[in-house]
């Protein structure tokens, strides 16, 4: 659906990218390092998204012939306009797989380029990976409570406008089974659900004649809700009557939906009416303001659930609404670079890098990542980043490298994988977590480090600026 | 930038369609309304946008044959089908106009058109009037605290994705002077702003370097980023040499930004050097997680800033990130149509109708509007909507009807407005409204009621549901 243009892009990006290109700046080679610095919903990973969506989007940018209209009426010099007339991006992109777990202050992604290219995919990057991240890992802590349960995205009603695309396709690689969101389906070839409206039942006099229409124009996974006049004395009883008549038809009725009042209470009530008149096979689905939290509730009480609908909260990624993450110049022209801030906490990291993730014997994560140069082949001992005397000995773990070549010269390197296949990735990875990362309160701190000889080049720069 | 396709939809509109295609209720006259439960960010009002968008949007929309071909997987019937692929919006809206004030459960905009065409509008309809609502709303408040102050949208990085694009769009309307957002710039014609960042800087060795090599080549408009390495023995000291440079040449800075650190504090100590300097003409912007409170702090100390840069907390609407509209039923088939709640005030209201809007003799706001039945040319006391013995006399007040015909078989009546004029027409409105509804902490709550004539058909209609 989205066709993003190069103007889709802060103005300061082309301000810079033309004082690159006028001060013979232009084809210096820079290093930038995608990352974040907090972890969305206090909680003890993040799940990464958003890079095949990102990958597909540099290969084709340019600016159109509007873009450069337009552009030459903003004061922008006539020899880097055409300039950028024929612009692409040629560079390489280093990252994390996409769905893998991934942490604070960690390098997730770095772009090698030249300045003008860096600097000219940074905000559609920021924009796409920030949001997809923090969606998909809103969707994989829903996941994580809901178990076995079937959760569906209803949330495109009240997104972020068409961020519910990208919201929709997030929440598939956080765990989700389906959406709502007809055209992501179409896109991304993933189910897509659905029940009715409340308006749907008002527009009969009858709520029986409404469900009857239904059931027999959408027989195929059909969900009746229950809740638009009384759920127990009505919306059930209606609904048995009705799954009874698509039985005689040799149909079934999929499931009821609740969408107000308590939903344990009313899904267990619903349960029992429609186990005595014997559609033990009939499931429920509940939706309303539904998160985390709740569903959490809902599977303690042992509420007989089925589906779970997760809207607003879901695809606004609630209560956080935006991922921090930053896109920071680490090398360029030859030279290592930094930004020193007043807190060691906020200071960049030099150079292009490689980060390895600890596992044990059985390949389980152990809880601690290092950060090296790129030309280090293993990490013998992590040092905290901003904690002097703190440090970990990792010689003896295996360390798989995290970032791994997945653009050369602006052409794709990996494949267009399915949702399922990034789904399915992602799970792996969070089952090699231990739970104590996992848990909602206060969740577990997984270790990010640096390497001795990336702490020593950091700390050089650092005394070199003062 | 977007086209909108009409699988930008949930599943359920077509199904529900479906089933008014095939049983012949395709055609049966329906009304919806849109409004909202509760004024986001506990505010006193909201400011409605998004109508234009939409509007444009819906005169458009059909099923492209990509949609058809996809939707012919998912068990939808062939004479439906072929009915969709010529699918087009032939009814009416009617609205409150862009830019207008409007409170919690108050009718804000109706749809009139045959069931299946007001089904399928209502997701888009959904994504876009709420999503705007709500950031024209955010603005709305930054620029109340912000007052003469110039104000800048910096957030396409962190903002939900494409979503971004319509939050630079209705942050304008809310009050906003300009964007950094580029491709906005373009498509709706309002001024782009933009300086640098700190990777620019970092990209040379020295920072004079970097500031005299941009106001060589940007000098239109330019904004020396002044916090890289110290603001206030470096960035300030070498931001003047360059001004003087300038001057020299007979160009301007035009001001100096601070990202970090305590703004107030920087922003004094700034405005002390560049005054002593001579430079009493270059202003200071500042920016970092800025929101309408940390700009109420900065202009109740009296920082010396000229321009606001807000990003994430603006273009997310934070801390809501949702407006909760809906879209309800409330006349289909001849009939007037409730949705009955367990509590009064989740009721719907019946029939097309009309909201005025009392007003004193002096044009102002008195902090009433009345919801009628459409044909009601005046109310004479409105009623609380569910507190029985809560009523207001309006007779003697000035009675502005807030709903107009802006769409009439399916073409736009109004023109385009630009934001500009939207904004003058929010900041009129903004401007009748007393203080007292503008305050951030507990606002005065302006009174939506109900003609008796409006009460009595609810009232009916629920006793007859009963």
């Amino acid at each position: 659906m989205f066709d993003f243009t190069a103007t889709y892009t802060d103005l300061y990006q082309i301000s810079m990218a033309q004082v690159y290109f006028q001060k013979g700046k232009k084809d210096d080679c820079a290093v930038f390092d995608y990352y974040f610095r907090k972890i969305p919903y206090n909680g003890g990973y993040a799940v990464f998204a958003g890079l095949g969506d990102l990958l597909k989007t540099i290969e084709q940018l340019q600016f159109s012939e509007e873009d450069i209209a337009y552009l030459s009426t903003q004061n922008f010099d006539t020899e880097f306009l055409a300039y950028l007339k024929d612009f692409k991006f040629t560079g390489s992109i280093y990252s994390v797989q996409e769905g893998d777990v991934v942490f604070a202050n960690q390098t997730i992604l770095q772009v090698e380029a030249s300045m003008v290219e860096a600097q000219l995919i940074e905000t559609i990057l920021l924009n796409l990976l920030n949001f997809q991240t923090l969606i998909a890992t809103k969707a994989s802590r829903v996941k994580l409570v809901a178990k076995n349960k079937t959760l569906l995205d209803f949330g495109l009603r009240r997104a972020q406008g068409p961020g519910g695309y990208f919201a929709s396709k997030a929440a598939m690689i956080g765990g989700f089974h389906g959406t709502s969101n007809v055209i992501v389906g179409r896109d991304y070839n993933i189910p897509i659900s659905g029940t009715m409206a409340h308006s749907f039942i008002q527009s009969y006099d009858d709520e029986l004649e409404a469900f009857r229409d239904f059931a027999e124009c959408r027989p195929t996974n059909c969900v009746l809700l229950v809740d638009t006049y009384d759920t127990l004395k009505s919306g059930i009883p209606n609904a048995i009557i009705v799954a009874k008549e698509m039985e005689a038809k040799g149909q079934k009725l999929l499931a009821i939906r609740l969408d107000s009042g308590d939903l344990a209470y009313y899904a267990a009530q619903s349960r029992k009416l429609l186990d005595e008149a014997g559609l033990e096979y009939v499931k429920i689905a509940v939706s309303n303001q539904l998160d985390e939290f709740v569903i959490k509730s809902l599977q303690e009480q042992e509420a007989p659930i089925d589906i779970y609908g997760v809207g607003t909260n879901l695809v606004i990624g609630k209560p956080n609404g935006a991922l921090d993450g930053v896109y920071k110049l680490s090398f360029s022209n030859g030279t290592p670079r930094i930004k020193i801030s007043e807190s060691l906490i906020k200071t960049t990291l030099p150079y292009r890098k490689q980060v390895y993730r600890m596992k044990d014997k059985n390949g389980k994560f152990i809880g601690a990542d290092a950060i090296a140069i790129y030309t280090e082949s293993k990490v013998n001992i992590q040092h905290h980043p901003h904690e002097p005397y703190k440090q970990l000995e990792v010689a003896h773990y295996d360390q798989e490298p995290l970032l791994s070549e997945v653009m050369k010269d602006g052409k794709k390197l990996i494949p267009d994988y399915s949702l399922q296949e990034l789904a399915a990735y992602s799970k792996s990875r969070i089952d090699l977590l231990m739970r104590e990362y996992k848990r909602f309160d206060n969740p577990h701190i997984y270790k990010v480090g640096i390497s001795t000889q990336l702490k020593e080049e950091r700390d050089r720069l650092i005394q070199l600026h003062k």
